[in-house]
């Protein structure tokens, strides 16, 4: 066990399965011993839970997208601040459900404000706080979404409804991402069984602890 | 007239006269048939309104330093592109108390994130919106605290608690700005009589719609 803990973010398209193996590869590290937290923005903080509730709030029709890049990003620092960077103090494994390069993609490319925009500004809130490694889950567009219509468990929701445009600016996002952050950011099948996914997920999060 | 409008930003310590001067000022611009509108942030905008509420929230002892500046920078932002830009295009000469520069001062160098990380962090906010001129009232923190002391008018409030020393970070960080922005703030000395510091800040003003 590092003395430190090691930060790991799942990042991908709507539909590609982070969450669900997410929860595997959490569950299958604590099995094995690991000291392991599993976490998501805004993550039960308080003041955190309250920004995203004015991002979220559907009366909110004037909310411009850079306000809207401003609080995420603030939800983000007070997130980290108060819950990430305790756990990897005391040496967790960090599974964080989407961070900043979810950004990047959603706000910087797909509504336009532009990537180095809001990475910049992002940088303001997690200072060098990245992620020591990156799990990209890869699917395109249209598997993702089709597996979100047959996926009788997960109610479809305000993002998923929007163009398949949208969602292909974020996918080209995340491939600029792939290539502007290689030696971070790793990619995998989403499209493989889920076990071959968590597995492949799993052993790349061995390798960065044996780094 | 001048087709488009004229932004003025109001800065200071606490207690140097920012409101009151600009309420004169204001009143001064009305009477001569100007288009004028005064503001403050979150200037009873919505969304900014509810931001402005989680910072100034008294049980949210957590929030850390970068949070809030993050937060009042969304607030700018909403600010700024529902109600400062539309009277601009509108001709308005726009009278706003306190900006940019009131997170430089206090967020960047009294609360010690660094002024120039806020500055980068706040350009993202405001894009190229800097105001066109901008009023610095020049007061020193202790003539500031002896004023709002004997102003019964005033209630003291929680700024106003803190150390001396916090006022005098802020009051330093105002003549750097001076020095870094000096085409743009204008310094005008808070101690003379308010009739004096006025009709000085309206001249400023006139001379600006002049340029």
């Amino acid at each position: 066990m590092t003395e430190k803990g090691v930060f790991i973010t799942f990042e991908g398209c709507e539909g590609a399965g982070k969450t669900t193996v997410l929860e595997h590869v959490y569950a299958s590290l604590k099995e094995d011993g690991r000291k392991v937290m599993k976490t998501r923005e805004p993550g039960g903080i308080d003041i955190a839970e309250k920004i995203r509730s004015i991002i979220l709030d559907p009366e909110h029709t004037m909310m411009e997208r850079r306000t809207e890049a401003l609080l995420y990003a603030a939800a983000r620092r007070q997130h980290l601040v108060e819950k990430v960077i305790p756990a990897l103090k005391n040496g967790y494994i960090v599974l964080c459900d989407r961070f900043i390069d979810s950004s990047l993609a959603y706000q910087g490319a797909a509504r336009g404000i532009g990537m180095e925009e809001v990475l910049s500004m992002n940088q303001f809130a997690i200072e060098d706080h990245f992620p020591d490694a990156t799990i990209y889950l890869d699917i395109t567009p249209d598997q993702g979404l089709t597996r979100i219509r047959d996926n009788k468990k997960r109610e479809f929701n305000r993002l998923d409804q929007e163009a398949i445009n949208f969602h292909k600016e974020v996918y080209e996002a995340y491939q600029t991402l792939l290539e502007r952050f290689p030696d971070r950011i790793h990619k995998i099948e989403a499209d493989m069984p889920v076990e071959d996914v968590v597995q492949e997920t799993k052993n790349h999060i061995l390798s960065v602890l044996n780094r």
